[in-house]
């Protein structure tokens, strides 16, 4: 053993060690947990939320949560559904009124919930919480931290020691771990200790008053999402669960003459001054559920890791403002993005050095999540939009030219695709291909395909073949760690060439996918659906046929064939495609001939889109893409 | 006190002895024990079903456990979903291939889940179990029932006498109930001891054999539901939950030469049938769950009541060829018919005789439904259809005329609406209007309108105003008891009168509304969304209109308004009336300005449509055809 490696005692040695139990912590711990890793979860309050809090669940993050199969969990609280949002100005003395309505997830958005959902931030910690000790994972508290570092990365297996104790001092641990994750919210021990700034971004600073509970009103929106400004101040309301509503309720702003950072106020005179800025309107208290004030504005970490050993995510990297309903949402987005990088890199997969796509791709969304909501802000602090801007704003689908928008609805329209969370774009780099990728093809990002790198898969139904049943396409992989190799294979007989050519090339020793070949592959069970080759792809193949013209044994090379649950025909109507024989085809811009290859992250974002070509060009241009971050190198660069 | 009246010891009085405790009981248990009625529900087996039996639930019947809350409960355990028929025949000697696959609820039929739900039944009636146990009704095992006797039901408030037994014989209890329900099964005691006849229906008897488990096969159509016709016999194929599948093996037919009724086969027998059967393909099994010899076959019961007081249901009455999957979804159906019957009679809304639809409309339909399955046999044992047939039948949108269809296409379109569940059509009699019904008036049943008495409401997606969720119109109203008035308004403007009037006349003393008002109305929290005034009426308004242009302060009466949740805009989109702006108006058959009313039974049954007039005329039609059978009299019937 040479002098260098640290001594380890296996017993306290963890492949992370994570300090927190909101939902970033909660769901990098369930991710992890679900793919085998050995965790030390601790959080410093003896309980989950109980009250209180975030809970807002974004469109995006719905769909996260059904490819977890969490959704039915969430559902089974029958949480409040927003649709729309109220704008209510006040006029004159006469009180408020509404000024429009706009839907929150217009239809120029594909989504498939468009709508916002708000449970209790509790309810939400807790079906991750069911989960995790599913796979045995439980957490620890209330326990906080108290010191690490980070010793020897190169050679030590557990480089991070990290000091652990009971909050009332009676018990201490010191444990041993590959990596350290804080996801402490905005007070982050962990940052602190790192010595990372947090800059604050928002120029406006205001103190929220945050009231959870039943009323009796005779406002007509209650049950919406709304935004109040009235002379007495300004409102917020949310609806939730069980006949509940929030409401924000502004106490101070640094726009006021006698602003005061520290401003609180009670209960009561909170629910005062709710009282005059909905006059006309009346409002009664049935019940307080939970109150609080709610100080922290809109700031940003200037780091996310030093080392790639220790990360932040979550509040301890970016805080929104509650208005925003970022919080929560961008946390669970934070957590996906590592969890899968982390195990691409402990798996053999990945080269270490991906992990550094890490914070460029969450911080560049948290930077761009801030500055759009100061510009959102700004834009309506100058005047309400018109009805003609809501209505222009809202119903178009784009066709990729918005420069007939003016600048109201081309905001608006970003504000729609950042809280729905479809804005999120991440940049180029060695995962997200773009010209300077090291992929160099003439097939890569054919022209007419709406796909993009670093964006979500556009959503689409198909139907399987073997069992007929509608699916939608892009949930049909779970979150499990796997790359989505989709193969939209076209025409059933005029690609049959090029469909042998992918599925022979593929198979060839030299390919990204033999590489990674399971070692236990002949004893994988025949009931395998999505991995029975790899651990790290699941191949779909989806056919611009009608499902009775496809029949597997016959038409689909047997690489893919093994896939049987991923086979589709891309059969199913669809609006925004009315005219279209193969709308999955239509959707991603693939000809319904021709057809065309799309490589989806484990997280579900798109990594590499290629056109599907008789020889080998197909799978050299994903060889040389897999080539780019993969620990192997594959096929024959020097012939791309 | 009358000499009469017998004595009771209050201890020992039900509102109902249920014996069985499987899909009928169940159903009919569930629903009572909602409603608050005490229950003494017996079965005589020591546990619920574990393996086997019953496991197809219908696209109806799914509507009805949504409508119940508890479909979520049901898809919790991921059941395999049938959207596909595949037919294969036997090709020479080179085996079996296959002859066409077809939509199991084809387009013409407008379901909002169009495929079958294949779960084991054991999985089903724990949902039920589960809820009954939520509502303090549990039920004792293992207990049978041994005697029961009807006395004095004129005056006496228990009059069914019912003598139970442990099976063991250790114990017993006479208990005295109101009602007395047999849902036994086939071999029903309770219809035994009425000396009750029950007719066998099919021609030609079958013994099957049915197998559940896991295979290894090569057959490519094993997670689709297959016929299967081979020289070596037949086997119809469905898929299940967690990879399992089942297999019915023909093992004796009475058009056999050696037909012997008390045929059987073991296990190994069977499995060595289906291998020939399934020949070129391999069949093996890694797992056998349950299997059993299955000879009921098809008929039934002579009545299913004879007094009102004591009631028979599901198998007890009918039992279906296991190939038409009838059974369970027939059961339910026949429990929710007669749940909210005793419900309204019991808590004084309805008269007696309603009860005396019970028989009058489950028996129809069973018998109906047993001479299709005749029909549909015979006309399949002649000939396979043809493709083009196959077709024609799958993709139509019926516009009323099936003229055009040849006997093959209108049988098979007949099969689809009766395996969905949807071909349940109620004959006229006082609950379901038509010419010979009491209620005589020109509004009602208006030209046009696409809704028939004794149907299923349409489904349509309308956007409820107060927070503008996009809902399911005919999920809206829970299966509470309640009737459901469906006011389609029309056009905001033009129909104000219309409703204002409506309005009026509902709240006027002699109307039906008002006769049944809740005696704790000056109590009902605001939070109350389905019954504010009355615990046997649901309102629901519908305008023709956007959400956005519909105030409900100045567009909506006051009565209507207080059900503010069951205010709704039609203006949904919707892909079988492309060209309307009112969808849910023109699926109805509704002008778009003048609107409409429907009536609809609690159990989802049109009652009653007519049209929306100013004056009284709407008011009094409902008047008069709740009049029919409630317990009081409404309006001035002269006046019709
Ligand atoms: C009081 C409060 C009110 C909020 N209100 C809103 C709102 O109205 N709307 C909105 O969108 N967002 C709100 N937020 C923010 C929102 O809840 C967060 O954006 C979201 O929870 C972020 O998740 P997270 O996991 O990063 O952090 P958090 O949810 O803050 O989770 C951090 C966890 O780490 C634990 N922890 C902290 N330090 C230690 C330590 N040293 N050792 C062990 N455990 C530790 C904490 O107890 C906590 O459980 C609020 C946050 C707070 C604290
Ligand atoms: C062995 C078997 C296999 C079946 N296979 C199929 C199939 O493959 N496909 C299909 O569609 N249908 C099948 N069925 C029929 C299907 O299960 C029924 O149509 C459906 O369950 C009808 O529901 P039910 O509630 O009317 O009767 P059941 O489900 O039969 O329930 C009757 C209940 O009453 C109990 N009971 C009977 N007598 C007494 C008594 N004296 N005292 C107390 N309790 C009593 C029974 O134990 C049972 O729990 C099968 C039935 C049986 C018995």
């Amino acid at each position: 053993m040479s002098p260098a490696v640290v001594h380890q005692d296996v017993s306290d040695t963890y492949d992370i060690v994570i300090v927190g139990a909101g939902p970033v912590g909660l769901m990098l711990s369930t991710c992890l947990s679900r793919w085998g890793y050995r965790i030390k979860h601790i959080d410093n309050r003896p309980e989950p939320t109980a009250t209180g809090r975030a809970d807002g669940i974004q469109p995006r993050s719905l769909d996260l949560l059904r490819n977890m199969g969490l959704k039915s969990d969430i559902m089974a609280h029958k949480p409040a559904r927003v649709y729309e949002v109220a704008f209510w100005d006040s006029e004159s003395s006469k009180g408020i009124g509404r000024t429009g309505t706009w839907a929150s997830c217009p239809n120029f958005i594909d989504a498939r919930y468009p709508f916002t959902t708000l449970l209790h931030q509790g309810h939400i910690e807790r079906v991750f919480i069911n989960d995790l000790e599913k796979n045995g994972t439980s957490i620890q508290r209330p326990w906080t931290i108290t010191g690490f570092q980070t010793r020897n990365p190169e050679t030590s297996e557990y480089p991070v020691q990290v000091e652990l104790e009971h909050v009332n001092g009676t018990e201490k641990q010191t444990v041993q771990a590959k990596y350290l994750f804080g996801g402490e919210g905005a007070r982050s021990f962990i940052r602190q200790q790192l010595n990372i700034g947090f800059h604050h971004k928002d120029p406006i600073a205001h103190v929220w008053g945050v009231m959870d509970g039943v009323v009796k009103t005779d406002f007509p929106d209650i049950k919406m999402k709304c935004t109040i400004r009235s002379q007495h101040g300004s409102i917020m309301v949310i609806p939730r669960e069980d006949n509940m509503v929030r409401l924000y309720i502004q106490i101070a702003s640094s726009t006021d003459a006698d602003w005061n950072p520290r401003k609180s106020a009670t209960e009561a005179e909170v629910q005062a001054s709710a009282k005059k800025i909905l006059y006309p309107y009346n409002i009664e208290w049935e019940r307080v559920e939970w109150y609080s004030v709610y100080p922290i504005g809109q700031g940003i970490s200037e780091r996310y890791t030093l080392d790639e050993r220790v990360f932040l995510g979550g509040d301890a990297c970016h805080t929104h403002s509650p208005k925003a309903g970022q919080g929560m949402n961008t946390a669970f987005l934070d957590a996906l993005n590592l969890a899968w990088k982390i195990h691409a890199v402990e798996s053999g997969f990945a080269n270490r050095n991906i992990l550094k796509t890490y914070e460029s791709e969450r911080k560049a969304v948290a930077e761009s999540l801030l500055d759009f909501d100061n510009r959102y802000a700004k834009l309506f602090s100058q005047r309400p939009p018109a009805a003609s801007e809501v209505q222009a704003a809202s119903e178009t689908i784009p066709d990729g030219d918005m420069d007939g928008d003016n600048d109201f609805i081309k905001t608006f329209k970003e504000s729609c695709e950042f809280t729905s969370g479809y804005g999120v774009a991440y940049q180029a780099n060695t995962l997200n291909w773009s010209p300077s990728h090291p992929a160099q093809s003439h097939v890569v990002q054919p022209s007419g395909t709406t796909l993009k790198s670093g964006r979500l898969l556009v959503n689409a139904d198909v139907t399987r073949v073997v069992d007929a049943n509608v699916v939608h396409l892009e949930q049909e992989v779970p979150l499990n760690g796997s790359f989505r190799i989709f193969l939209f294979a076209g025409d059933l007989v005029k690609n049959r060439v090029a469909l042998r050519d992918f599925a022979d090339n593929l198979t060839s020793a030299k390919s990204f996918y033999t590489a990674y070949t399971r070692p236990d592959i002949t004893q994988v069970s025949h009931h395998e659906k999505h991995n029975p080759h790899s651990h790290f792809f699941t191949l779909c193949t989806i056919f611009a046929a009608k499902r009775h013209r496809i029949e597997i044994a016959r038409d689909v090379p047997s690489v893919l064939a093994r896939y049987r649950d991923h086979i589709y025909a891309d059969d199913r109507w669809d609006r925004r495609v009315l005219d279209s024989v193969a709308p999955a085809h239509a959707k991603m811009g693939f000809n319904e001939e021709k057809g065309g290859v799309v490589v989806v992250r484990p997280d579900g974002y798109v990594g590499l889109v290629t056109s599907l070509v008789e020889g080998s060009g197909t799978v050299d241009a994903l060889n040389a893409y897999f080539s780019a971050f993969c620990t192997k190198k594959f096929g024959n660069t020097a012939q791309l």
